[in-house]
C-alpha cells in the first residue's frame, strides 16, 4: 500500500529513504469497510484523509434525506472544515467501498513538517493543485446543465457510474434520482439513434 | 498597502522585519483600474493574485455572454489552473472595482520560499484554509435553491450586493438577471409584509 503513495508522490518529488521510513512509521495507513462512517455531523475532527484505494463520499442529512455533495476516489484528499475554522462538521463522510486510506491529524503533520520540510512543500503543492482543480469543478457545475454534468462525469470519471449508487450520484449531480434515470435513458436512446443513422 | 497584508498575515504568524522587507522588495503590489483584464481565455499565466483592496471576478465567455463564476474581494486569493495543470485558461479575470492586488509568479514565490521557509508554511496554511472553505461553498451551492443562495450572500457577503452589477451577481448565483430581480422583489415584499404583521 505504501508503494501506491510513494508512486503518487514521485510525480511531484522523489522521496528519500528516510522520509519514506518516517511516513511508514507513522501508522497512518488504515483500512475501512464499505459503509464505515469516518466523520459525523457535529464532530470536531482533526483528521484529514487521502484515498489510496477505494471511494468515500461526503453527504449532508437534510430532512432525513442523504444529499451527497462530494465523491473522493484514488489520489483525492479531504480535510474537514473544523480543522481550519474550528466549527463542527456540517456533514458526514462515509466509505462507498472497502477503502484503504491515509488518516493524518494536524499535530502528526506538524511534527513531520518540522523533521522533513520537503514534505511541507509537497503538501503546499498538493493543496494549491486541489484548490485550482476544485475551483474549475465548481465553475463547471455552475455553467452546465444536469445533462452536461452527467456527460462530464462520463468523460472524466466514468468509474463513478459503476462504483456509486444512483441516488448518491444523482444528488452529486444536483438532480433527483428520477431525473438522473430519465437523463440516462435519453442519452442511451440518443446514442443508439445515432448509431442506427451512422 | 503593505500594512493591510502584514495585518492579515499576523493572524497566522507575525512576520519578522527581514521577511517584511523581502516582500516589499519584490515589487508585487500592483494597482489596476476598474475594468482592467488580468487574465484572458487561452492565456498561460504563471501569476497568482491576492486582493488587498478591491474586487475582481472570474468569468467565462459563452456564446458571447459573460458568465461570472467567482467573485474575489479583500483577503481572497486566486491562482489560474494553468499554473498547476499547464493548460490554458478557460476563463477571464477582470477588476470589478479599482483594485490593489498582490501579483506573484511561481518563480518569484519559489525564491522567496527558499530564503524564508516560514513563508512557504504560511502559503500551505492559507491554501488548506481556502480549500476547505471552497469545498463548503461548493456544497452550499449544490444544496441550496437560488433564493437560499441569495440569502446566503446577503448574510455572509452583503457588500457584494452594492459592489457587483446585477447581471454579474445573477450568474454568480446560477440564475438569470430576470430571476434575480423577481427574487429580490419577493424577498423585499416578504420582509415588508412581515414588518406589517409584526
Amino acid at each position: 500500500m505504501e508503494e501506491i503513495l510513494f508512486d503518487y508522490i514521485s510525480k511531484y518529488m522523489p522521496l528519500l529513504e528516510e522520509e519514506k521510513e518516517a511516513i511508514i512509521g507513522l501508522d497512518v495507513f488504515k483500512f475501512y469497510k464499505k459503509g464505515a462512517v469516518l466523520l459525523r455531523e457535529g464532530d470536531y475532527s482533526a483528521d484529514g484523509y487521502f484515498v489510496l484505494k477505494g471511494c468515500i463520499r461526503s453527504y449532508y442529512l437534510i430532512d432525513g434525506e442523504e444529499r451527497t455533495t462530494a465523491i473522493y476516489t484514488e489520489s483525492h484528499s479531504f480535510s474537514p472544515l473544523s480543522i481550519t475554522s474550528g466549527k463542527p462538521s456540517a456533514h458526514y463522510v462515509a466509505c462507498v467501498e472497502d477503502s484503504m486510506l491515509i488518516v493524518a491529524n494536524v499535530s502528526m503533520e506538524q511534527k513531520m513538517f518540522e523533521r522533513f520540510p520537503r514534505i511541507e512543500s509537497l503538501c503546499r503543492i498538493l493543496s494549491e493543485e486541489m484548490l485550482t482543480f476544485n475551483q474549475a469543478s465548481f465553475d463547471d457545475f455552475k455553467l452546465s446543465t444536469p445533462e452536461q454534468r452527467y456527460l462530464n462525469v462520463l468523460e472524466t470519471r466514468p468509474d463513478l457510474l459503476q462504483r456509486v449508487p444512483q441516488y448518491q450520484l444523482a444528488s452529486y449531480l444536483g438532480i433527483t434520482p428520477q431525473s438522473l434515470s430519465r437523463l440516462r435513458k435519453r442519452i442511451v436512446q440518443g446514442a443508439s439513434d445515432q448509431s442506427r443513422v451512422g
